[in-house]
């Protein structure tokens, strides 16, 4: 037997798991500012129209043949799909889904997407068990915090080494959430925690396939399943997170332990969970912000262009530069595309990412008109944009932070705007809106079959 | 975004992963020698007995009740139960049930336990699909080889680091297994790796509880679903297992890429496969052969016993010293409670260290009889053992290396008293006796009807 030499073990961490443990199985009922618990919803809402929105990608429609394969029984729900199959199984689809279009939350101080692995999960197991919409949005806060907690402890060095800190972690959450759901005591919400460790999900290589939004299916699945185990009385380490060969030092050589302890139950990390308005990568925001407020400043159309100079980090050049993108997921690495789409639909969602779109002659015309100009002076989340007019005007804005970022999150509107913009192509105009004011008042649902109802299509 | 400083990523890593998938999904079947096939089906047989012995245990209850809240559909057997469950849980079951009692089979090169992961996930699949006993086979021999020349690629770096080998190498060989099993072609082989690849289960700081068991249990499962979800066209990483953020180089600093390809297709790592002829930590096995072969030679009763000498490494004075163990787990770690029952019924398998047979007063009277003498010039995989008797007499006798090292393998017919000592309790004698033979030919069974018959109770 030899032992890790290159990283001495820290012996002395204190009892994480055992902590966590009590904290979500002791933590009162919306024991939160109202803040927190309007986040909550907000999250939950911005899971369930990328869940939605996802439903028929070809991702989901594999995962699900796959999963058929299983013949499972039709415990649960499929966001915006009508078939259902047994609650381990739609987390994990649930949770394919809502990661798939890249489009969902970002808990911005790890980038963890905490809501995959734990809205899915506690999603598929509040059905079954006929739990209320005031128990799933508990089980959501104090799931996501456990979530990124763990994120915090270990960020960046974790996520450096190659893991996608959303599984890596997010299996962990789930098993709190699910936990919590289920009632358990301290002791076996601490077996729940446990059995998760030994289940990690998820390397940063998968980036660009179908595995990247498995990650946090597969690890709502996990979590789930680690909770019902442990409710059963199997059995895992009480130190499983924090021992010498637990996982945090297992897999990461930074553990700032005070990241699990500090302000538990005051501080809420849903806190800092952040929603995408625009569909593609976070550096080029910035500028579909700014694009967006031009246009409605000054009713601007396509043909009232005659150039678009952006200037912007080198990041943005470097991540973003496609010039010429041929296919939707290209387009979601091109800033003039993005900002071409930006003035002429005066939104960047998943529908202005569509290959049709990106192919359209109008929106390439636009888009030959944009320029890049590279500014070190410039901070990677700012952005300085002028247009000239055919006209002959000049119009400049500057955007410190760009709409989503913390300092400037999503308005209500927007974030309602982006659930029907979602799933309304699945489940109509009607039902969408519906959903929306529904889960608005979820935690005031004294059981989900209404819930539940509004996001299968008819 | 930062790179990982600690250790210089390698870019040039061989295409392993398309390597593995070639081989897998092509390499003709039975393409290897007698000694192998012959192997594969003692490692077969190994499996299913310790699956079937610790069939009732209270791990795997929990773990089943926890599967049944699934409402799982009978897909598949559960070896030694009268349960049916869907072939990915069936996978998990038996894989917990196969390493409950720490006696299944050992890859002493890595001591990888490649048996729990594969064989679990194979037979599963293999049922509701109708494959023939040959495929079986095929299908363990390629998954084994797979699990194996991984754990050779990272061992032994990785598990110092903390991994549990088993479990986080083995949703690899399931994969490979199953995959070859559905008859993907390479390209599909590739993808079931890499979706695999973002699942490994496993922390040795598990080790005493029932989550240990869980890991080829839970790596089973991940490798079983993986291959499903690549049939049905999920994508991957094409490099998931080699490139600088794929798993080997994330969960290892070591990585011996020559281990993925040297001698592949002619060299099989289930050769390297071995059996414990004995229930309890592997230190103590050439003491127990020193015991069982005196007590067979002079036919020895404890009644004859004044004191048995055990001349021993000091590693097995401090993993196994415990001189009065009170429960049947504590005595796994005592040479002094194996030692005596190693006189007193021949042999060591689970029963021998069970509560009572560790509270048996007669037990305890030749226990205290056994002394232990620690001397470093002796090997620590071998043993000098003196027994002297009441009437005068000194026996001796010099363990080189003890039965069931690769050195001096398990005969089929220890391994045959193994497997019916740990079934017949569950199946009857009889049955025991028939389950054995029918294995012993599987590669020829044309399909898995019979087998399948033989290992649940009537």
């Amino acid at each position: 037997m030899t032992v890790n030499t290159a990283v001495a073990a820290d012996h002395h961490a204190p009892a994480i798991t055992a902590q966590l443990a009590h904290f979500v199985s002791q933590h009162p009922t919306q024991g939160w500012s109202d803040a927190v618990e309007h986040e909550a919803h907000r999250t939950f809402l911005n899971w369930l129209g990328c869940a939605i929105g996802a439903a028929n990608h070809e991702a989901v429609d594999a995962a699900l043949a796959a999963v058929q394969m299983l013949a499972p029984a039709p415990q649960a729900t499929l966001a915006g799909r009508k078939e259902r199959v047994d609650m381990a199984n739609a987390a994990l689809i649930n949770g394919i889904s809502s990661h798939t279009f890249d489009y969902d939350d970002t808990h911005l101080k790890t980038i963890i997407h905490p809501a995959g692995p734990v809205a899915s999960a506690v999603m598929a197991l509040a059905e079954h068990q006929s739990s209320s919409g005031r128990q799933v949005i508990d089980a959501i806060v104090l799931g996501i915090d456990v979530a990124c907690r763990m994120g915090n402890l270990v960020y960046p060095e974790h996520y450096d080494r190659g893991w996608h800190i959303t599984g890596s972690t997010g299996m962990l959450g789930s098993a709190a959430a699910c936990a919590r759901l289920l009632g358990l005591d301290a002791a076996r919400t601490q077996m729940a925690l446990g059995i998760a460790a030994s289940q990690p999900v998820g390397l940063r290589e998968q980036f660009g396939t179908m595995t990247k939004p498995f990650h946090p299916g597969a690890a709502a699945k996990a979590g789930l399943m680690s909770a019902l185990l442990a409710r059963h009385g199997f059995t895992s380490s009480r130190r499983a997170l924090e021992a010498p060969r637990g996982l945090m030092q297992v897999f990461s050589d930074k553990t700032d332990w005070a990241e699990a302890q500090d302000e538990l139950g005051q501080r809420f990390e849903i806190s800092f969970n952040a929603y995408k308005p625009f569909a593609c990568g976070i550096v080029i925001h910035p500028a579909i912000d700014a694009c967006v407020q031009l246009r409605n400043q000054h009713a601007l159309t396509a043909d009232q262009i005659a150039r678009i100079t952006v200037r912007a980090h080198p990041l943005v050049q470097e991540l973003t530069g496609k010039k010429t993108p041929q296919t939707g997921l290209e387009s979601k690495f091109s800033v003039f595309h993005s900002c071409a789409v930006a003035i002429m639909k005066g939104q960047a969602g998943e529908h202005e990412y569509a290959d049709d779109v990106v192919r359209s002659p109008e929106v390439i015309a636009l888009r030959d008109r944009v320029e890049l100009v590279v500014d070190r002076q410039i901070h990677e989340a700012s952005v300085d944009v002028t247009i000239e007019t055919t006209d002959g005007r000049s119009l400049h804005i500057f955007i410190e932070r760009a709409i989503g970022s913390l300092e400037k999150p999503m308005t209500n509107e927007l974030l309602k705007a982006k659930f029907v913009d979602q799933s309304a192509p699945i489940l109509g105009e009607v039902q969408a809106e519906q959903a929306w004011l529904v889960c608005m008042g979820l935690a005031n649902q004294p059981d989900l079959k209404t819930v539940l109802k509004s996001l299968s299509p008819v």
